[in-house]
This record gives structure tokens, C-alpha cells and sequence, in this order.
């Protein structure tokens, strides 16, 4: 069988994951050209420029993985080139500019696959496995616990877009694929408690959101960019039949007792452990979803609905009220669905 | 020693245990009376009119179990009669019926405890321990699970004064004993999704409530009316030196692997099981305050906040917004503390 | 109805465990007598000799908590007054006494029941059920942990008959409990590890036993008389159909996750915690099987089996081979079953 | 840095395993070979006759993954080629023909490593470190639960050797690694519970085996061939300072609540899903101790010890009666130590 063969844009640590798994676990692909001026190592393959390698006749798919201010044109520019895109969350800081590249990408007829890996970790799938099945009933409740092991650099934090839009976005993308249902309305505290950075940032680092899905059944979720024993995890979910969750991965399952108690490992810290099994299925699903012709597992229009979520929840922070998600779209007129 | 001499008025469940853990746990008092028209069973002691047991020169202190339309006339009736009071919750679903009591119990010079049994359980007393010696550092979430296994009966319903004042009361209360701190401000979704006794009650069966403290710090309760799997309550806390939580106890310990997976018991179900130890302390606390002169481990004004965080829910919820605490006190023009 | 009278010969520790559990928490009976020459309290009942209390014509059976080497002289005591009893164990450290004063109470038609409390823990309870509902299938391995939190005192250790007669030999009744067969062969390695005392007294305090049981079905324990950690009290069965085990009990449920791990509690320390419902279902069990004419639920011939057990223990680690039951029996010519 | 080139000796299961990990996750080594006659694939790189590949000049190293009766042949031959040896276990079911490559491997001064491949798995490597920090004190106990989901095919059970040395030897090795100390002396229980086959076969399916140590500290193992749960692997410590357990690894941490029980996920199952992790680091430190000059993790001697305690083991059974390695030792003549 023909391989896929891929570009890889960006090689800072996620897209060195993405590289190594495309090339030592997925078998219908291969990377035939990287593109990062920072790049000092030989990988084997030639580094090139991002739009060279874009407009590439090597290259049949792109992934994205350099600063989130240049996914938008790449993905432009892919969609000119007629190559199908995995592209790193968030698709763009600005909603008209997410929705103007959707566009280009649907009229282009090329796929395009949005970032989220956590949908792809054996956990959270059991869990979604689980309502699928039936096992809960009719949902009434879900949370999320997410909690970060330290928070970024002032810099990262500056160009991040904030907390709901860089680290509760995968929250947001988290609770929609659980439930299979629509966030309608948002309401949000938030509070800088752990970092002046963050203050220094005019952003938050501790949060809790409330979400209210198309059919009355909540959701909550609780954040924080600060949590000494590591990086945290955890959903439960609830309804008519049943409740389910699931705990957070450890290095090992040792407990030693001694005089002064029961102790035990500190979950996996940080992403790149806690989520490395997520990575390569994300990965392979993209890779077979390019090979089989199927429908990707997380769409652009994915994508847009978190940043909806994460855009109501700012506003709700700022105005002290819920809001409706319908209330920012109607602002960013959408209108392609 | 001199044994306190106690008089139990209402003898339904709540009653008997107290009755009988006042009989058989605790060394220094003595159940001298009960007042209960309903009552069958000799208990070995008079069974008297209610005012009578009140105003008897046997009776020491008196254990209000009654309905609660009855607690604050009972209470009223002790403080004429210069007898400490044990109440269970609510003292009233008037607020001002409630600060009109308290008033006279102040004046009087007697005692009053209000029944929040939960604060003396074990679980939560080591989280409330581990908050205090700052294990915890500072606190930055607050986060209950609180489910009941089912329903009441739609009488009960309608003479409970709805679920965040006949329920979820019991948590606000956690959250302010867990703290240490007052609730500012308070938010709340709620509906009812399991039982259509609740919808004709025109109550709610399922809420989340977020809850802000006044030193900015947050809180999320969420509260079912039923949970198939048992009696659910959980509780965590994070802050800046780490987290933690407590789980259910369970009445065994097993776990059986099978070809199916691996199973283990239900949480202890209903509240008789799972607080038969914070029930015995707590009434050995209220004896402790009277022989030691101490002060009540829960005062009257602790039950009055429970209760205004429950308008404030309620108000929330019919209103789609925020509420402060200071919205509900204004109107029923709190003065006395 | 009439109430069991009873009379209670030993106030030590778990005489007075016995005493307060028959007067609080057991409907059918009464304690109408005790005998201690230490006992300085008033307990409210006379405090006779106790040959007077046996042949008192107020008690109805005798609770026997008093030093080893005084039961079976009570034990025939009663027998000749026509008294039931419930004896401590070991009924004597003695086979021959042993056998001897069952005669007289089978002669005698009275009920003996031993005091192996364990057998009511509603941990164990649940693996026996386990075993009798088939959920095991056919078992094929037993598996006890039995570890004391300290070593006792060199005096008691003295008197004690060893470590398999005073404390193996709970496990050895568990053993033969939970599998419902009967041990035929016996290996056991034993050493002095943990105190000076233990062997200044002859005595072992870390010892692993093999049983072999009559179908061929295999069981271990492992025992120390000193987990720094507390009382360490666990089993699992593993059969044809699946595996089930049981864990400490604790006091609370706690997990503090914090820079340095994950930290939880310690087991319950020592068997007044840890078996506090078991010595309260076992005094029920033997009262209800006085007022319900049933048989005993744990027989004098229960406690010979695991006397025989901890004898052909003691014999293997000293002739460091295995030793069949048989071997015991031979020895002091069993012949009454 | 120049690669280690490796060659693959039996591309079956485990061969393939190692091929994979030499592959694709370890930098300073390249497979340059394969020899297996039933290989079908082509795997990029030639297929030899083994003789041919032992003694290739572009072979470094030989990873034998061959039927157990072929190891000693090959390794005889590595040694005579000068090669470096990876060798699954066993080394060959006869201890003389074992001592006699022993020697030829020494004599030629090449490395060789056993493939014990359960002692990098990351919790066992846990609970060594812990013992060898301090943190359980003087070790008096070990206790090892290994059992695996299914007996193998009656063809594999009439060449494994038996159970003790084709799968209990694992659980040896584990005991010597963990305590850092040689056994003394073993006791054996076993039984033909759970297949037809292994009673034809001659082996055994269930056992318990008893160790001494030279210090007199104990160790248990308990095994099974059919854990109808799946593949179930603990191990536990015991001494003066503390207690440490490691669990099986599941493959999510799911836990479901219904109104049936809380449910939870099996064991990995099988030894591939297990110790996925466990065979990457071994292959690892294989390719490190060559690149470095290093000692082998587990060597030659490793090997021959966990033997000696198999066939103790197996002696132990027939002759129902604890045996002395040294027994083993003295009959077969080891001298080269």
C-alpha cells in the first residue's frame, strides 16, 4: 500500500512527537520533509521552508505544529495546495479568521483535522464508550477536573490568548465529545491566585465553568495552572443508570506503608507522559482517516465550538453572568453550518 | 458526675437514633423524656406533651427531632424556659421566623447547636484538619459531591422547602465548616430530571452551585436527588500546597476479579449507615458543651448561613445570575451579629 | 420475651469489649453478673467469684474472659452446672485438657461456643459468601496476611503457648472458615526477627505457613508480630471463576497528593478498632443461638482443628518438614467425632 | 556513534518484539540480520541461516529468541564466534549443559545477558529501589502472585521444561532481584487444578513455593497457569521499616457505579501488553552495557541460580520435603563461581 506522505511544520516538542510517531508506530506513513528554521539536527529528511513544503508534489498532508499565529495561513495556503491538514489547537485567536479559513478548506474538498489528543487517550474513550453503550442513561452531569503542573512563561502566556483559550480549550473540546452534544450557555469564575505572571498577564490561572448542553443536562470544570503533585486529570460522569470516572495515570502502582502512612506515585507529569498513547492514536487516526476516505475524527467545526465555549466563558468572567453561546455567534456572524 | 438530663422531642428516625445513642454511647447524660404522640414502644421513660417535656424541672436540655414547622415555637418555648436546645436543620424556613428565635435563644442566655451531623464525620473532620495545620496551604477550590439515592415522597417534598434548603443546605454548610470562610456570592443551575414528584413539587432534583468565598477562593457543589449506585459523598480541596479528598465508605472492603472485571461494594447507603458515627459524636459534642461550658461546635448562625446560600441558590436559579449573600440579607435585614 | 442471663468471668480488655456490646447493643440479653478480683468500678451488677457466678441461679451462660489457664477448669465448672458458655481462645493449651472438658459439655448437653471473632467481620463474611454463592468456582488457593502492629509484652509471651497457638491460630480458624474443609497437611517456616523478648521467650514473631487442605487445595499465611505500619489484617481466595481479596479497614478515606506523593492511612490499630462490629455480631450470634436453639456458630470442635493446626505448625518448623494432621491427632488419640 | 549491529535469532513473538524495539526506539543499535526459516515478511534486512548470522562480520551481538533446545547450541557458537549474547530464558533445561557454555562464554570473554525482562518493568524497579533505600528496613518477607490468564498448548507444555522452569522461573529470578540475596532452601506445594493437558503432560498448574534466604528472611510465591481475570502479577515486601505493594497494571482506570456493584477494568493480559515497557528498557540496557563496557544487568549466573531454585522446587514436590540449593549444587558439581 502507498504510503501517506506528510510535512511536518513546526519541530518544538509536540511536533517532535508527532514526527517520531509517524515515523516509528504508524505504518501507512511516512515524513518526507520537516520545516523549522530553528531546527539544528539531521532527522533524515530535507527542512524546508513551510510554504515550500506545503506547495510540495512530495508532500500529501500537512501537520502544523509551529505558533498558533501562522496556523491560519498555513491552513490557508494548504487549502490552495490541495493538501489535506492536522493542525495543532487553537486554529486561530480570532473567530472571523477560523471561520475564513473552514471556508477555504470546504471549498478546497481537503480535510482537516483539529488537534485535540485527549479525545484519543484509552481513558476518556471508556468513558465515551460508556455513554455510547448506555452504561450511564440519560446524562445528567459531567466533570472535569484540569489541572496544569506549573504555569507558562510570561511570554507563552502573553500570546496564548488566555486560559480559557489555550488550556480550558481542551476542556471544552473534552466535555462536547463526551456528552455528543452542544454547549449552550456558559458561566464562569476566575481568579489569578498562583503566578504574577499570569496577573502580569492580565489573565487568569484558576477557574471553575459551568455548562448548561442543548438538552439542560451541566457540566463543570475546574482549572488551575498550578497544582504541586502534578498534572491532573480526571472526569466523572453521571446520569440515570450509573456514574463512571477515571483517575489520573501514574509512573506505577507501588504504595509503601511505613509508620507515618500510605503512600503512592504523583500522577504522570506532565502531557507528554500523561497523554503519549493519545498522541500516536491521534496520529494513526489521522494517517487512516486520509487512507480509509473516512470522516476526521475531530472536524474544524470542532474546533470553532470550543473556541465558542472558551470565548463565553471569558466574557462570562468579564460581565459576571452566564451566556449563551449563541449570544457570541451571533456576534462573529457564523453561517456555514 | 452530674448527668445532663435530656428530653427528645419527636421520635421518628432522626430521633431514635439520637435517642438511642444518648441511651447507650454517652456517659454523661440521660434521656429523661420523650414527647412523641406517635410513639407505640415503652422507651422506660414518660412521654410527654412537648411543651410539658420543655417546661419539666427534669429536663436539662432539650433534642428538637419534630417537623420542622414545629423547631422554632420549640425553640422559642426552650428559651422561655431557660433550657438548651439541640435543633435539627432547618430551624425554620422563614428567615426571619429563624432570626427572631435566634434572638430569644440570645437573650435567654441558653445554648443552641443546629444538626449539621456531617461535620462530624471522620472523613470530613481530616480535611477540615488538614486545611487547619496547612497541608493544603491556600485554598483555592472547594469541591463537593453530594447525591442521595432517591427521592423522597412527594409530601415530603412539598413541606421540605425545595432542594437547596432541605438538602443541599447540609453541603453549604460543609463548604463554610471545610473553609473556614464566609460564601460572598453564590450561582446555580438546577432542574428536574428523575422524578416527576419533583417537577409537580416544582422542585429541583439535580443542581450544580458555584460558590464564591470571600476571600475569592471558589466552590462547586453538585447535588442529585438519585443515584442508582448508592448514597454518594465525596469531597475534595485544593489549594497551593497540594489536594485533597475523601471517598465513600463502603461496607466492605472486597474486590472480585472475574472474567467480567473487577468488582467492588457500594458506597454504605442511605445516611443512617454512612453518618452513624457523626451522629453519635456530634450529640456527644453537645453534651461535651454543656458539661464543659463550651461553646457549640454549631452555632445558630452557622445554620442561618447555610440557609441564606440556599436563597441565594434559589434566587439564582429563577433569576439566571449571580447572588450575593448580601442581596438576601438586606432584605430580611439581618442586624444581630 | 425473657432475656439471656448472663454472666461474664474476666474484666480485661475484651471482657469489658463483651460486657458494654451485651449491654448496649444486644436486645436479648442481660448482664447480670461479672467476676474480676481487679475490677475496681461499680459496673452496676454484682462482681462474684466466679465458680459462685457459674453456679449462680440467675445465669443463664457464661462469658469467659479470663487467663487461658483458667478455661477449661470454668469450662467444666459450667458443664457440671448446666451452664452454656462462650469461651475466649484458646480454649486450653492443652489437647488433652481440651478434648477432656469437650467431653463434659457434650455429656453435659450445654452449648460451647469459641471466641474466633474474626469470623464475623463483615469483610471476611463477604469472601465467604463469595465462596458459598460459587462466585470462586472451585478454589484453588488461600492466601492470609496476618500482621500485629507490636510485639506483646515477654511476660504474656511466656504464658502464650507461641506464636501459632496464641496468634496463627485466628488465622488457622479463618483458614478452615472461609474454605469450609478441613487442613490435612501443614508446613511452616518460622524465625525471631522483631524482639529480643520473643526470643528470650523461645518464641517465633515471623513465620510463613503452607496448608494443604483435604481436596488438595492450597493455602498460606504469613504472620509477624510487628508491621510498623499497624494491625495488617487481609486475605484473598482464587478459584476456577475468579479471584477476590480484602483489604484493611481504615479510618478515614483520605488521600493528600502534595509535592512528595500520594499519602493516605493507615490500617485501623489494633483489633479493638479494627474488629469493633465483629466482637459485636459475634456476642449476637452466640445470644441468638441460645434463644433460637441453633447450633453455635463457631463449635468447640472449631476450636481443636486450629489448635491442631498451630501444633502441626510448631512440629513442622521444628522438624523442618511438612506434618500431616493426622500425625497431631494420632498423638493425643482423638476419638470423639 | 557506530551502532551496535545486532542480528535476531527467531523471529517468533518475543523475536519479533525485540526487533521492533531495536528498531524503533533505541538509538545506538541497528538489527542487521534475521534468521528464522518460517519468516515470511520481508523485514528490510536479510534472513540467515543462524550459524551463518553468528558468524557474520557485520554482527556485533545475537539476540536468541529460538526454541529453548536450540540456546545453548548457538550460544556456544556466539562464544566460539566472539560475539556478544542476548539469550531468552531458559539458558537450556540442563544445569551441566548450562555450566558448560557458562564456561565457554567466560572463556572467550564475550558478554552474556538472560532475558529475565520483568525486572525493568517500571514497578518492580520501584519496589527494588525502595529496598535498596532503606525504606522497608531489614527485609523479612517477600511474596510474589504471578499467574498467568491460560495454560499453554499440551506441544508447549511437553518441551517447557515443566512449570517451575518454564514459568515459575521468572518468578525465582524476580525474588534473588528484588532481596539482592541468595535462596537457601525451598519448599514446594503444586497440583494439576485447571487442565487436562498439563496432567498429561506430567506438570503441574497451581503451586506454592516457600524460600530461605541465606539471611533466614522468607519469601512466598503463589502461581497459576489460568487466572481466568487475566494475567495477574504482584509482588509485596515486608520488614522493620515498612511494607511496599505493586499492583497490576490495567488498561484504563476506569471505575463504573451502577446499581449492581463499582466495576473496574481487568489486568493487561497478556506478558506483551504487561511488559511492553519492560522489554524496551531490557533490550536498552543490553545495547547500553555493550556500548559502555558495563556488566550485564542480568547474567549468566542470574540464570543458572533461578534454575537451581526450579529444580529445588521441583525435587521438593516428589520428595514432599523442604530441599537445600546446595542439594542441586553438589549433584551437578558447580565449581566456576
Amino acid at each position: 500500500m502507498e504510503k501517506i506522505k506528510i510535512g511536518v511544520i513546526g519541530m518544538g516538542r509536540i511536533g517532535k512527537i508527532h514526527f517520531e510517531n509517524l515515523k516509528n508506530q504508524i505504518e501507512n506513513a511516512e515524513v518526507v520533509a520537516v520545516s523549522d528554521p530553528n531546527l539544528k539536527e539531521d532527522l533524515g529528511v530535507p527542512n524546508m521552508e513551510a510554504l515550500d513544503l506545503i506547495q510540495s508534489g512530495q508532500v500529501d498532508a500537512v501537520v502544523i505544529c509551529s505558533p498558533t499565529d501562522t496556523h491560519a495561513d498555513y491552513i490557508s495556503a494548504c487549502a490552495a495546495a490541495g493538501k489535506h491538514v492536522f493542525c495543532e489547537k487553537p486554529h486561530d485567536l480570532s473567530i472571523s479568521r477560523v471561520i475564513e479559513t473552514l471556508e477555504e478548506i470546504n471549498q478546497a474538498g481537503v480535510n482537516l483535522m483539529l488537534g485535540f489528543n485527549r479525545r484519543f487517550d484509552p481513558n476518556f474513550q471508556k468513558i465515551r464508550t460508556l455513554v455510547q453503550e448506555g452504561e450511564i442513561g440519560d446524562v445528567h452531569m459531567l466533570k472535569i477536573t484540569s489541572r496544569d503542573p506549573a504555569p507558562p512563561s510570561l511570554e507563552y502566556l502573553k500570546s496564548s490568548g488566555g486560559m480559557f483559550l489555550d488550556m480550558s480549550i481542551h476542556d471544552f473540546d473534552m466535555a462536547r465529545f463526551i456528552m455528543g452534544k452542544e454547549v449552550e450557555e456558559v458561566y464562569a469564575v476566575a481568579a489569578a491566585f498562583v503566578s504574577d505572571d499570569v496577573k502580569e498577564a492580565g489573565d487568569y490561572d484558576t477557574a471553575v465553568v459551568t455548562l448548561k448542553f442543548e438538552d439542560g443536562s451541566m457540566g463543570v470544570i475546574d482549572n488551575s495552572r498550578k497544582a504541586v503533585y502534578g498534572y491532573d486529570q480526571r472526569l466523572e460522569i453521571f446520569g440515570s443508570n450509573g456514574m463512571a470516572k477515571v483517575d489520573n495515570n501514574k509512573p506505577d502502582t507501588h504504595v509503601l506503608y511505613n509508620q507515618h502512612g500510605a503512600h503512592g506515585a504523583l500522577p504522570l507529569n506532565f502531557f507528554m507522559e500523561r497523554y503519549t498513547l493519545s498522541y500516536q492514536i491521534e496520529m494513526r487516526r489521522f494517517v487512516e482517516s486520509l487512507t480509509g476516505g473516512s470522516q476526521m475524527p475531530v472536524s474544524g467545526f470542532d474546533g470553532l465550538q470550543a473556541m465558542l465555549i472558551a470565548l463565553a466563558a471569558q466574557k462570562s468572567v468579564m460581565e459576571k453572568r452566564p451566556i449563551r453561546l449563541k449570544e457570541i455567534e451571533d456576534k462573529v456572524g457564523i453561517l456555514l453550518y
